[in-house]
């Protein structure tokens, strides 16, 4: 093992995978990338990344594992085999698709999929056995990051912001990295910003809400609002909206912070979208709305926590949500600060969970931190992840 | 990480901790040791050994994340992390009771709490957070080891056949390692044998079925016969030995196999219990007769899976089961051949799993494989486990 890791540091340039899958159950994002250098000298170049979708009946599954009243060990158990395979699987194909081979890969740094996250409680569980992932792969492969940060008394989440501050921190330029994934997080970096500098946490709802009215308007044709082409057809109800934001008891609570499926669930969407209906919005109206929710909330959150210290220049946004134009307008109305995407940069919107867990990975590697306790409320800055490695040859 | 790893391997002996907590859900077994070398030249010395136990309300606790019905991913999770701290606390306090300071170990070896195991999907699910044991003992872990032998198309077990073969295999004589815990499981090394060679697996009952007769017959009062005591009390029923034998569809599963709780069920104890009453067994017949089938399904399993390949010079004995004159007795008597317990080799019988499981991260931390595949049934060799490690000092 340790002939393996030092055989990879001693490399200049390291080949890594970026395993992620997120509470939107979207699929399998894999980015395959080149890392080099450590800490905040750290480079790196995106070679290939895609997403391995679930089928339907798989997402499905997986959900119910979510949930206490349907979960049971042994579907937990079968299903973090099955995701390690499908995980390994989805690795091997990406790579292949990019005209490299799987043994070309120095390691893996894999997020796995969150089926379960209670900061109250430190616990967290998400599946995608390491152990499969690295014997099925034949790489070295680190992953189930977030029980150490909350070991140390941490929220385990957000765990990107340590990533975008080694990679996109200015010395000029008081940034907000935006990702509007399932939910919505940001990470505040002030220009030429020290560890604890940063802040970071969830800012309430991303697409998890939008995506789930988008099915029940569509009767499952549609699983998002492409472009955000739907919500420009309508109009934003602002006194639903106002009521929506004052009921939101998460906005109000207290940074650091962390959310999920647990209070943003499919059950809220379901009576906000009937609720719409009963106050007389057409369902165009009702997705500008809840569209509307996602931005406000987010610049709401902004208002409250981040500008009293720091005067943001610009919004660089990434996720599922930087593809929808209406939501990125509605920010950029009501926050008048100028927003990006992430590509304006240079960098894959899409690839930018998955690249965050191989850059955790390779931090991991050099046993260096990876966290950011100012983001997650740890004690202390730990170096997140386990390890599992594939025997080479037997020397038995 | 690499550092620390260095810094352990380059010791001539390193100071271990083995924590093991099984199927019988009596404690978490802590062994302090001494261990150098490595391979067949390992060399172990026993420092401490305590077991912690579990108070009734923890062990009905963990009872429940087992089984599907009563097991829900908010359990497990809250468990996994509440173990991780007892893990730990475990560990320290067995250390400090044998004067030492936890700063002197260099590594634990973690085998965790057993919730689900079911080789059929490959799925196994041992708790107790490795990142909690880490971070709050400060010492580099490894574990969650049955996953990886899993990986391979293992069964996940038996894996302390592995550690017999490097501390007990001899030059002179074929011996049958035997542990009876709360199922019973042989390790049949030949003299002079090669890993290939060594034959394991789990002979059946151990004292799960008596142990859970015990506490039927004294109302909860003795939670296990000690020394055998009750059972030398009554009369062994030949008939009703021989028709449990017979129903016993494990016994007739071809090698290499592994039970447990999920076959061996606490109603199935109840039932057995039942049935005696019925056929107008006293309490003490019945206790003798179930510890019969103990011995003698062992006996059988021997005489029908070992017997044919290699001729036993000696059985030695090791776990609960090692404290049970009865069954040693109604052993020798049944197979004639000479058996012994672990201490008569001058070794802890108690003691042994939680060694087995710093000698299995032990191997790990060396990069060397710590699996017998001709025992697990795996396709091959592999080198189990996970490693967590505190991070001594941010470098950022």
């Amino acid at each position: 093992m340790l002939q393996t890791i030092n055989q990879i540091l001693s490399k200049e340039k390291k080949l890594a995978i970026g395993l992620m899958s997120g509470t939107s159950l979207d699929g399998i994002d894999v980015a395959v990338l080149e890392i080099s250098h450590s800490n905040s000298e750290m480079d790196i170049q995106l070679i290939a990344f895609e997403t391995i979708p679930y089928t339907q009946q798989e997402k499905q599954d997986i959900l119910q594992l979510c949930q206490p009243s349907t979960s049971t060990v042994d579907k937990i158990c079968a299903w973090n085999v099955k995701l390690g395979h499908k995980f390994a699987k989805a690795a091997t194909k990406v790579v292949t698709n990019a005209g490299m081979d799987i043994s070309q890969i120095d390691f893996v740094g894999s997020h796995g999929q969150t089926i379960y996250h209670s900061p109250d409680e430190q616990a967290t569980l998400q599946i995608g056995e390491l152990a499969v992932i690295a014997e099925e792969t034949g790489v070295l492969t680190v992953g189930d990051f977030r029980p150490s940060d909350m070991a140390v008394g941490g929220q385990g989440a957000p765990l990107v912001p340590f990533v975008d501050y080694l990679l996109f921190a200015s010395e000029e330029k008081n940034r907000v990295l935006l990702n509007i994934g399932g939910i919505s997080n940001i990470s505040v970096l002030p220009k030429k910003a020290q560890p604890d500098e940063i802040i970071a946490f969830d800012t309430g709802p991303g697409n998890v809400l939008l995506d789930a009215i988008v099915r029940i308007v569509t009767e499952g044709e549609k699983r998002y609002d492409e472009g955000g082409s739907l919500a420009s057809g309508g109009r934003v109800s602002q006194d639903w909206l106002t009521k929506m934001m004052r009921e939101d008891s998460y906005l109000d609570q207290d940074i650091p912070k962390s959310t999920g499926r647990e209070y943003y669930t499919t059950q809220k969407a379901q009576s906000l979208y009937e609720e719409g209906r009963t106050q007389g919005l057409s369902d165009p109206d009702i997705i500008a709305t809840i569209s509307a929710y996602t931005a406000h909330s987010i610049a709401d959150q902004l208002y409250r926590f981040v500008e009293p210290v720091c005067q943001i220049d610009e919004i660089i946004v990434s996720g599922g949500g930087a593809h929808n134009g209406f939501i990125l307008r509605e920010l950029e109305k009501t926050t008048k600060i100028q927003v990006q995407i992430m590509e304006d940069l240079g960098f894959s919107s899409d690839a930018k969970e998955a690249v965050a867990f191989a850059v955790l990975g390779y931090q991991f590697l050099h046993g260096l931190p990876n966290t950011l306790p100012s983001a997650t409320g740890a004690r202390r800055q730990v170096s997140m992840g386990k390890l599992a490695f594939p025997l080479k040859k037997s020397s038995f």
